[in-house]
């Protein structure tokens, strides 16, 4: 069985792996597609973020879908052959996060493809993954498994959704239209909001958030008078999502979010300066959100349903053993939206 | 007239003014005693803060009380002789946030003793003030003057509690022990808190805490592994009232509070550089707290019915003619706490 | 000018009434469309609803839109020939439930066509009205003046979602699908509702609900065992959005809706009985929804952007002059779903 | 080992049954003290309430505290000796309530002494039972077995609570000054009511009311005046705790609580008639409350800390070999408020 391994920053190689039969309530799955997200590329750039570095060895890989190839024992509703989305968060159920109903909170997190851990928790980009039953959540026929690999990070965005309350009627700004700005423009049109703006510094990713229906797309380099617009009145939006976790993107949002409006920082940053007397005097509400829990199977339910159609973030599929050529795409933001290997 | 007056950093200056008679449902108010508050010490030692300095004499002073002296036409429900706390914020009550009932945010504010707008709105440490009906709130025979005076910082406070939702049963951390510190003790004391720990550097400010209701008061310098073990399982506090203004203490108690967890921030700083991936990570919600509106007759309905004793606050009680003195003395938070000027 | 007046039950009439030329903040409105509402025909039917009577002739309607006639002093922003929608809701914005932002909480509304006060508010089915210049809203180009009338219909349906949280990857139930029920189904479609099951005893509106995007459409005397499905573990909806009234109707829904879930009550029954043990052991959260404020400019915002389409929801548009006819085609729900007035 | 046993309605007997042998991971208590609550007594007047009955003879009892007698394997912070209070509540941790940190809603919940499944779950009058070490709270030495076997129904009311939201400087009003009644008084005034006002129709419990906190208690009975006033601008209270399940108690007080308030209904009562157009027209929230979970822990600690006396509310102390004599007396509320058993 091939894999994508990360062995050191710019070393990501095809490796041949063994197989892992299913154990008692687990299934085998044969990988159809995996979508390569920013901490991936993370990985591949520089072998980690912030302080978590890898330390041995390490497939790539979180966001997939495949095929079920082979059922452990103990497993009833699932059979060979069906197609599934992959979870990649396998929390404990145990530890008084769990129990409090927020399991991406875990103590005892294993999730694909981090480093967070040591030993690492492997990847999923391999032809094929061995998973807890739980873990695989059934597509229907009419998705393909390049949309069920989008279930991943679209549950981000629906769990930052949740952090941001009610969207319906509101003026919302997404910063930073990478994939998950570009899935959370898509989720706020579809959280019906009133006004949608995005903004990014390159025009590829701002001719994706307007054909996800952003009302605005601006790019501040570009017109910067267009987004100042906003600060009137001590500013206009209810909601920010901030999606590109850069100090300055956030920094001028904060003026044009309007008093208690809600910031959800998406984009992990590392430090930043922030003007907390902007805060304070406006009564902001910055929220972080992480991962996702239980907004995986409605990842999957909305996609089936034909409510939220993410086939347009879906720029490049490639060969996954082209994947070092993928890697680089996926690096070029003026090229490509969400890059995924086929497998 | 006599009244305390700002005429540059250092230089405060009892002068003379005219008395102003109380127009159309005005009153007139002679003030019995007045607070000295963080932000009239940045007025006197650096004529400002952040962007907002003094461009013209300023009298000082918002944190007031008194009694009726005269009152103006169409004024039926006060009369002379009453005692009064008097709120020092006057917003527009036409503005679209004062028509969400965000009066505190209103975009046309008056607010005593405030160089944000220019000309300044001149302050209340005067031995009379007039101002409209709806600023005098009656207080009961039960209150001193002094404690009449505390309803505006004790405002503040209760409005940082609407900020960070039900207290009742929960664990709570206050950072910073100065008279804001204090009194957001007193309020989470009151509101049930089932845990509540105060932080400060100095020693009186903590002794102070504890005589307010704090469970423990740590002083972080001498005692950081206390503090520490609040960080386990990704920290313990659902909430955070910050009232220290200081970067290094916001940062340390971020890893203290739970995912999930409420950081209200009060005390105003300039820039502070966070972790955004601790933010991020266990998704805290940072929000900011600005002034009151109608915490400000529920502070004088709390006190007057003895539900919050802010008496152990209030450390001392000066002549104004003092002023410069009273100034001092409230800038050695290990001598001062509360410092009042009498009039 | 002519208007429709009703005079006792069953004797609606086409009144010649005097011209209002407007006074000063007040524009003249030529009307173009009205709606009529459940409370018009329950004057017409019964002389009123509840306590409420008719006891002195009173113009009927408050679902309106025309085109500015004439601008009285001091409007500055609107110019005869405009376009607008009729806010029917004038509140006084000086007692303490506007002073909180809860404007249709006031304790001295004026709402068009209601007899809730006496003298009896007039209402708006008149050739002209003469309104403060706020409760004008100027429509885009995009509207006719049939689907700016229907801003008041959906400004409920857009409070009463507000009352319910968020929509978005919710299931929700809708039962009852006349006008109000449709406007709700949907506003429950635009706010990205996962889930979306209405109910109706009438094929008609069953079948609008579905074009206006429910996920099913069940009438429960037919299908009675399709709706028990629902029940399963304690029932699935997160919210329900009653819209019938009728007690039959909340009572069977109480078992759908999940622990915890929501009941937002739209439509006005009188005195019902209900299970308060279902309600206490599953911790059910039935809250009541009363008309709107802010929500009647975002009504007309969102439909003129092309975010919410009620086109589907008028079906019938007759001459005021046959108001008699249009009432008794209102009146029957298995013809008409909203019966608009043409002036 | 001998239990307090209902064989049929009046039928309460002193059985004698076999001792339980603790499993792995668990634990048996010593039974110390129990309450006897409104559903005990609803099993010995009545053989149970609504379509709960008693199909088989079943140990009653699940307000209880004890001492550790036996510990079973597995289980390493729990001693013999050591006193505890004892959760009656015990979830099955796996289903999908339990899952999202609802388990008072388990779809498999053992509830201690309830009929509701069959064969019924046995309580926990008895000289000795095995529960879950999970089951069994740690209590300090400050605290009596009578005040730990209080941990029950102050969880009922702690949840309670957290279903109203925010109370401090809230008005809040109590109807119904049972035990649980007063219980709610006590956690409105320990979370910093501003305005508390409790309601009865007996003046023993009125009388209890007024020593926990409660700033007015009326009869409404004999003072019908006092309480109409708190009716003016459409109401006064901010909270409705409704704990008399008597329909004329909730209809009465819907009056009283101000638009947009809360009523938390506590006491179970079978079918009422509400009066829907005042719930909607004030847009109340009404919320049903079930149980708790997390609370049990944290009513221990909360009173452990002396944050909490419930002391007042227990009347009476009867040995368990008197247990009808018991029932008899806590069914008389004129005469008794709580009662508990001794083992």
């Amino acid at each position: 069985m091939r894999a994508v391994v990360i062995h050191a920053p710019k070393d990501l190689r095809i490796d041949t792996l063994p197989d892992v039969p299913p154990g008692d309530g687990e299934v085998k799955v044969r990988i159809g597609a995996g979508g390569i997200c920013g901490s991936d590329l993370h990985y591949y750039h520089h072998g980690g973020f912030g302080t978590v570095r890898i330390r041995q060895p390490m497939t790539l890989g979180h966001e997939i879908s495949g095929t079920i190839d082979e059922v452990g024992a103990g497993v009833s509703h699932l059979r060979p052959g069906m197609r599934v989305a992959v979870n990649p968060s396998r929390p404990c159920f145990e530890c008084k996060y769990c129990h409090q109903g927020m399991h991406n909170q875990c103590l005892d997190m294993h999730f694909f493809g981090s480093a967070m851990r040591f030993p690492h928790v492997q990847g999923a980009f391999a032809e094929s993954v061995t998973v807890d039953a739980r873990q695989a959540v059934p597509v229907p026929d009419s998705l393909t498994l390049g949309e069920a690999a989008m279930a991943e990070p679209l549950s981000v965005c629906l769990h930052a959704a949740k952090q941001a309350g009610p969207l319906f009627g509101k003026r919302v700004l997404v910063t930073g239209c990478g994939p998950i700005g570009a899935l959370a423009v898509l989720v706020a049109r579809n959280a019906g909001a009133a006004e949608l703006v995005a903004t990014d510094v390159a025009s590829q990713p701002l001719a994706t958030a307007r054909r996800l229906g952003a009302t605005r797309a601006i790019n501040p380099v570009e017109e910067p008078e267009a987004l100042k617009a906003y600060a009137a009145d001590k500013g206009t939006f209810d909601v920010l999502f901030e999606a590109s976790g850069n100090e300055a993107a956030l920094r001028g949002a904060l003026d044009l979010v309007r008093p208690g409006g809600t910031v959800v920082q998406i984009g992990v940053g590392g430090d930043m300066k922030l003007p907390m007397n902007v805060i304070v005097a406006k009564e902001i509400n910055l929220r972080g959100t992480f991962r996702f829990h239980a907004e995986f199977e409605l990842a999957v339910e909305m996609m089936g349903k034909g409510l939220i159609d993410v086939k347009p973030v879906i720029s490049d599929s490639i060969p996954f053993a082209d994947a070092v050529k993928a890697f680089e795409l996926a690096s070029d933001r003026n090229r490509a939206m969400k890059v995924q290997l086929v497998f």
